[in-house]
């Protein structure tokens, strides 16, 4: 009896894991036929977030370093990738969740109550590792997923177990701040943080670059106008706005004093990057921008499925949580944690169009 | 020399079809590689639009006729399938969309404006024939997609061969009325409109429905005030609510009085058949329902999807059709063509909580 | 402290769910970053095979019942249904394994060793659930995947429950089976088993069919002739070998005597359905059919799509279990259970070929 | 009348595109309903596949520049990756294909014999540009499908036209011949084709590998015996036979003396890209060379599911083209182009297994 030999059910603890399935009674025998569908699809879930939080804090540790060598940009892309993909097998999960009908669902429905995806201390994690802030929260009724939890935790030993899985996440740097440290440090035109001359070199960036773009806006101005694409009045109106927009993004106006060099410099290096992705030394974290941008879509468009499912399935009627859930799902559709990757796309210019570069040599290969 | 035998490059037009990528100047030559890319996606997805439209035609006229035998119903789900399952590809096609940057589409974003999808017509007659009406649209700037199209319809000949779509399919018949006449004449308790006693019968149907609905809520409230879900006050308040809503619902509160018995028999059927669905002769009649439904969520997948795709590409800035594109794109995902198949969903009932069938031999098979 | 409140994390054993993820040490700590993605990906991937046990065997027991109500064919297609949503799923799925670079896998691949997918007794208890037989398994190496599983019940306790699992499949009715006994009992032109003159019946129809699918057969030759397709001689010699096979396969004459007539009338009836898919005893019943050909082919998917990722990631190295993986993979998607649906899509005609129908009221609804 | 505008639909073609949907007769109004279905189907498929090729080629270009800059491989693997996402979405469109029954194909079916999916020349040039060799194609009955269209050439002008592209495509250079010889450049252990020693260089690290290799092996082996995981004698000779598939492959013991250097260098350069895949002089070519892989298994996956949605539509009948359609198509997903890129594959050791890197400085970055 060679026990000590691996197998496939020793390592995946199968057996215990298919004796999860009870419910509430911890007995399999008494579960409605969709209730192991049920609860199958959403342990599913939860062993994904299980693994996207693993993943997220793999890549917000390379990029939390004090140095991130460039070697490992590729495999933050790799963890950020995996999330990706994870994200998108989410998704498509739902085609298989939507397999149960509204009325089935109500066969089970009330037992439940008020027990609820609210619930979910993992995703309420991912949303805080990715840099989702308290403040941005919205309410479903007169709380916050947050506020909701946090009452929780003071009422039974689940909910304090629950509210100690977030306590910790908060306490972590986010992957936005991961983000923006390494961000920071990028050289721009061959000059990075604490060189002499780095403001000014960065100042010049910026100056250099919104001229270019202003001219180009100009020259779509005068076109539109000159087709007659709609009247000149409010052409003017709206190419002002998007001008004052992107000076007032370049040059951070929105941030307060204290902190406007820093995300100034992390708003130059975002462009800046992209502008000169085919350098050798920023086509991987050109590539990491790009992910990043996706991970966040991928997250909106599993919301978004999400919110469908629950209308489907119970169409605008209060939640077992006693939500309005379709609407307050719909209305997190809107969260963004890295806003600058959304901006910066607004004030692109083609490759002839950038300022020259500066210190080309800086950026590439050894030989 | 057998011409004359069919070959697939004459039955599909290949050479044709393959001759139609040369943009503006009518030369594949002179364009950009990405701009192939956006041909051939924006030129895939007319053609399935085209399907779809001849697909929606099929259903609408199965369901539009005077008397629709019951063999109809599952060709109409067979239609609407399909529909379903392009608009499941046309979701997975922005995959592909996203494989341009947004700065390689900067090469020649320019030189297509004022071009923009939303000058495709196609799209616009699709949503008609669904059942969209003018008031519920959402305006661009000050416009709606229609007054947009409206006012192109005078300055070319392409804008006006585009109204000409637009204004035929305003002539038609939409799914929504023709799904409306069929479900008005679902026998509902053995009794079908023009019965002697057909509004007792519905009325009493609805009647008794209500009751039992509301002895379920009034059990769940107990059970929430109990185990202390949420304040009494509260929950005690939005319960009253629901049941305000069910009542109105049902009772087609919302409705002029003229129609008000029309859509109170189409909103009965829509609950009679969900309720006894296992009947022979209703089985069919609801998954058309269920399909129906999930065709308005897939259809609210693709506009979200599309405008996530939006919003990666070019970000918030202005779109070539001098819109803000995203935004506009969101709120579009707000339609809601089918409203009461999704306000149904909210006081179903389980099978034990329904009032007894009567005359169910009605709805048996022959034998 | 409210613990009887039900809850999310008591109600999916959230926690000692995220317990299971430790490996052969039950330590997490020791876990290599892509341990956990691949113990994730395999035990979803169980959690999926649970469900898709538990729905095959409620389609099974709803056909295997010595009467059949039409009512339940709905439910049939129902549960086979979700199982192809969720072997969608699990094609889709391998996307999310591929992120696990062939060289990430060396990384741990040893210490598994022998430990293989070869075990995972779920999958195999879903194949003869659906009805493969012993003698149809290919060969890895010397051994098909029972003689590996009925060796290793000998060797540990583990080996002893997993056989234990596949013993109690065997002992069970087949899906395919119980779609036989179903199918056996299709009223055909009206007749069913047990009738006087039911076996003429079915003579009779299968005669009309054969004659008449001649005739188009015939047509169809002359035509190829006519545009010269392709060498006479061929032409002729391979309608000649279609027509035997149609007439081999109605006349079941590759059954043993004793079965043959049982045969023939479940190919006759799984034609006739087909045939006269519109009539409303038969409308669900040939969905049954095309859903169970879909869910073969989703199997078959499946089976492809996992040789693919087993080539990706290991190439044609020695697999973990000692095995050459992917050749055999690959010839266990020659797998089918239900032939008979596939080989009968030969011999199909179109609406207006078919033999007459005879007692089309037995095939109505009550009115 | 501002006709000088761009307009979407003058730029994409619309109203010509929406006009190729006629048919043999073309008469729209002819054709039956699934026709439409069946012809936008294979029309959007040819349009991605003008997209693959033209992808393809600028891939090709890249890499078949006498010297490619380093710059330039985040290019190709961009191509490569959108092909991905095509092919990916043709995988997917085909549930849209299998909305037609099989019943409704044979509607039309018969008019269109003997076209057949056999005459899409573009798929032929796409796998000619990848490199697939005329022997290496299977048969289809007498022919292969370059014979077949050889044939077609002198027998219409549209059969010369089908010809005429493949016959372009067949002088082109290949993918996989590009990419050997830019693989055949790779600096290895810092030496390149042309420096002195460059054989030995190339020679000594294949030798270091293979020892390395061999003692990994020698492990596992013995392990393998101590744990009993098979017979001693057959895991001896597995193993004998894999450490000479090991030799033979380095050695390139397959190719004739003539050209074995060559490949044994572009072998040798595979195996050294994936070992420092994380030196930055490496790790847009690994992920090139990883991009291969993948676009060679989503190719596979997409001729594995057209065979698949061939089955379930016409099920083992002779195709329209008079062929034996699925064994065929089944037959063609053996094909394998970047052979080297699967073979390689068996023999990856983990990182700390390597022989020692000579040169890092040479890999790195300039600073």
């Amino acid at each position: 009896m060679a026990e000590t030999v691996p197998t496939y059910w020793d390592y995946l603890k199968v057996d215990q894991l298919l004796d999860l399935q009870g419910g509430l009674d911890d007995d399999e025998s008494q579960l409605l036929p969709d209730e192991l569908h049920f609860i199958v699809v959403h342990q599913t879930l939860e062993l994904w977030f299980k693994l996207v939080l693993s993943e997220l804090r793999l890549a917000r540790d390379h990029l939390a370093a004090p140095e991130v060598p460039e070697e490992q940009i590729p495999h933050v892309v790799h963890h950020l990738g995996r999330i990706i993909e994870i994200l998108k097998l989410a998704v498509a999960q739902f085609d298989v969740v939507e397999t149960l009908t509204p009325r089935d669902f109500l066969a089970f429905r009330d037992k439940l109550s008020p027990a609820s995806g609210f619930q979910s201390f993992q995703l309420r994690e991912l949303e805080i590792l990715m840099g989702l802030e308290e403040a941005q929260r919205v309410k479903l009724g007169k709380v916050t997923a947050m506020d909701y939890l946090r009452d929780l935790a003071g009422r039974s030993k689940g909910g304090a177990n629950a509210w100690a899985h977030i306590d910790k996440a908060r306490n972590e740097t986010t992957l936005l701040a991961a983000l923006g440290k390494w961000l920071y440090r990028t050289p721009i035109q061959g000059s990075v943080p604490g060189d002499p001359g780095d403001t000014e070199a960065v100042d010049a960036f910026c100056t250099e670059y919104l001229a270019s773009w202003q001219q180009v806006a100009d020259g779509q101005l005068a076109r539109m106008i000159e087709i007659g694409a709609a009247p000149e009045e409010g052409l003017r109106a709206r190419f002002k706005a998007t001008s004052d927009g992107a000076h007032a993004f370049l040059g951070a106006l929105d941030i307060d004093e204290e902190n406007r060099a820093h995300t100034r410099r992390i708003r130059a290096a975002i462009l800046f990057v992209e502008c000169y992705r085919e350098l050798p030394l920023l086509a991987w974290p050109r590539t990491l921008l790009d992910t990043a941008a996706e991970l966040e879509e991928r997250m909106v468009l599993f919301r978004h499925r999400h919110a469908r499912m629950v209308e489907r399935i119970i169409g605008r009627r209060v939640g077992t949580g006693g939500s309005s859930g379709v609407d307050y799902l719909d209305k997190t559709g809107q969260y963004r944690v890295f806003q600058d990757l959304w901006s910066v796309r607004t004030i692109f210019l083609q490759s002839d169009e950038l300022p020259p570069l500066q210190n080309p040599a800086f950026y590439g290969f050894a030989q």
